[in-house]
């Protein structure tokens, strides 16, 4: 485990003060309010690498026109279940939410939509996204392509993004919530070890020279306009212990994000001045196939009989997914966010020069 | 790299066999050439585990009627885009076929199809029937859940099955075509290794005890019977290494089977003696975003760019997923099937007692 010394921060003052950065930035109170809560429930739900560390990646992209403010994405193709929609270089989170709103109202009258997003901006947590479909009884999936970090299996170029995948579908307390990158690790994971000075636990990728790397400096310097080096896929190197499926997993992505929008691949994405990242939504109806109270009652006993078996390790707990965010929601919400020392910093130079007080 | 003998089969000779095999043991002759397609499929792309080697566990599923040769797979409910099918513990390779073409109907005439399939039964290789889709230039998807052998991630007892998933797109010369395993490797691969002798290459699971392991026979010995071991998620034990994401992955599969259908979810199959492994088939037409020529030229190229990237180690080659595979298939189809010496005597022995001539 890695040990951080965090800051604990009041939700309300960490909320206000993003809506207030997002509004100096020129989007409107609403924007703001939606792009704030994206970011804001990484923090909440424990994932660091998503919330306000990101700050000042999106004041650099919308500064420099990366992020066009005015544009609105517009739907291209249409049909009942389905839809392409561009998000003429929107802010990632207003596209993302325009995008999975309307694979929602089609799977809501036709019991499945599926959108494809090209031409947007990195769009925070997927599973935000996956989980606005599980709150209104569906089933809930979201993809997105970005930057190039993964190498394929046996390749030393990176050439693949993180290309997370999350899948959520509704319950009680909690809805399941997957989601996870096709990489061993994000890459924001890999930095935040990075801004607290940390070893990796174990080599998750492969440095300048092609060679795996523990240091999470040697994987994440310069890794934008890198020709050698990156992430390892989930299952790791080579093939013994299955790194050709998190390869796969990627390309997979790929195919459904760039490929089938007509947008860039994540390798395209690393040589562009501009993001141009892909995404994928799916909404699909449960109703279609049964009742959902007793499918989510089926789930339950069936979580509960994983929950209550044997450990191999008496130290450890088995989650189910979703449950440790959602846990985490409902305290931090209520008794205060940690954040990371060196990440709060950041946070705090960034108010300061935009004129947000906190 | 695990070595095993083998013996070279003529593919016609093999095809001819387990026809008659299947002929005998009560099924038609259309539909034993069906359940052989898919057998030998898997020979030839060297997925041995998934091939003939399998015939020994259908001869005992048929003659002990958990298989039930006389029924059919029916449609319970129906919408212009979704199907729940009984398949009425039909053998799970016509049950399969039978859900991929509705699902295929479906995504020809409204974009997309997809169908759950209940009270099956083992139906082979997953990407069997994801890239009968493909062959129509449609995207296939396909996952099934199985009897259980993956523990939860800090868990010690076999609660969910091996949930493979395979995902097809249609592309020249080959389709890009990815079926894996949501744990470390198929049961299947650890079966080859046990009839060969070998040792793992590394721990891919725990033993009797919960301990990691590399004995093939430790993890396999009585697994559908044990309360204790298993083989490890996709990204191997705890969450260091991304663990929790295989772990996911078999939940999510459990989800779109068993849950979404009504069916029995892996650790129930275990514990029955019926099997009842329920299957999911999505069919998705990629012209509903745009014009597929384009789509694979894109893909292709993008390809082309992963082929020819740097490699990190000199000995090795950058494979797109399925190209193995469909080299092997041109290449045992004219060469013949190399066949593994203990799977073959096991083949042997299986004809000699039903009479069929090899």
């Amino acid at each position: 485990m890695i040990q951080i010394d965090k800051v604990i921060v009041p939700y309300q003052l960490l909320k206000t003060a993003v809506e207030q950065l997002f509004i100096k930035w020129g989007f409107s109170e609403t924007d703001s309010r939606s792009i704030t809560d994206v970011l804001i429930t990484a923090n909440l739900s424990g994932i660091d690498s998503h919330g306000i560390q990101r700050l000042g990646m999106y004041e650099k992209t919308i500064a420099n026109g990366i992020v066009v403010l005015q544009n609105k994405p517009m739907i291209e193709l249409e049909t009942a279940v389905t839809a392409l929609v561009n998000a003429n270089r929107a802010m990632g989170q207003l596209a993302a939410l325009f995008s999975m709103q309307l694979a929602i109202e089609k799977a809501k009258a036709q019991g499945i939509g599926i959108v494809v997003t090209k031409d947007s901006n990195h769009f925070g947590i997927a599973g935000y996204y996956a989980q606005l479909a599980s709150k209104q009884n569906l089933i809930g999936i979201c993809t997105t392509n970005s930057r190039a970090v993964m190498p394929a299996t046996f390749g030393a170029v990176p050439l693949i993004g993180t290309n997370p995948v999350a899948f959520s579908f509704p319950n009680e307390p909690y809805d399941f919530l997957y989601d996870a990158s096709s990489t061993v690790v994000s890459l924001g994971k890999i930095e935040v070890c990075s801004k607290a000075g940390k070893k990796l636990p174990s080599p998750w990728g492969l440095n300048q020279a092609g060679k795996p790397s523990s240091d999470p400096n040697e994987i994440l310097d310069d890794l934008p306009n890198r020709t050698i080096g990156g992430v390892y896929p989930l299952g790791g190197p080579g093939e013994d212990a299955g790194g050709y499926k998190g390869y796969g997993q990627g390309l997979i992505v790929e195919i459904l994000t760039a490929i089938l929008s007509g947008g860039m691949s994540s390798d395209v994405i690393s040589n562009s001045v501009k993001d141009g990242a892909c995404h994928f939504f799916l909404a699909l109806d449960p109703t279609c196939f049964g009742n959902l109270k007793d499918m989510k009652a089926r789930l339950s006993a069936y979580f509960e009989r994983l929950r209550k078996s044997n450990i191999a390790d008496p130290k450890q707990r088995i989650y189910i997914h979703g449950e440790k965010e959602f846990e985490k929601r409902a305290l931090y919400q209520e008794k205060g966010i940690p954040v990371d020392v060196e990440i709060w910093r950041e946070f705090e130079a960034i108010c300061r020069r935009n004129q947000v007080a906190i």
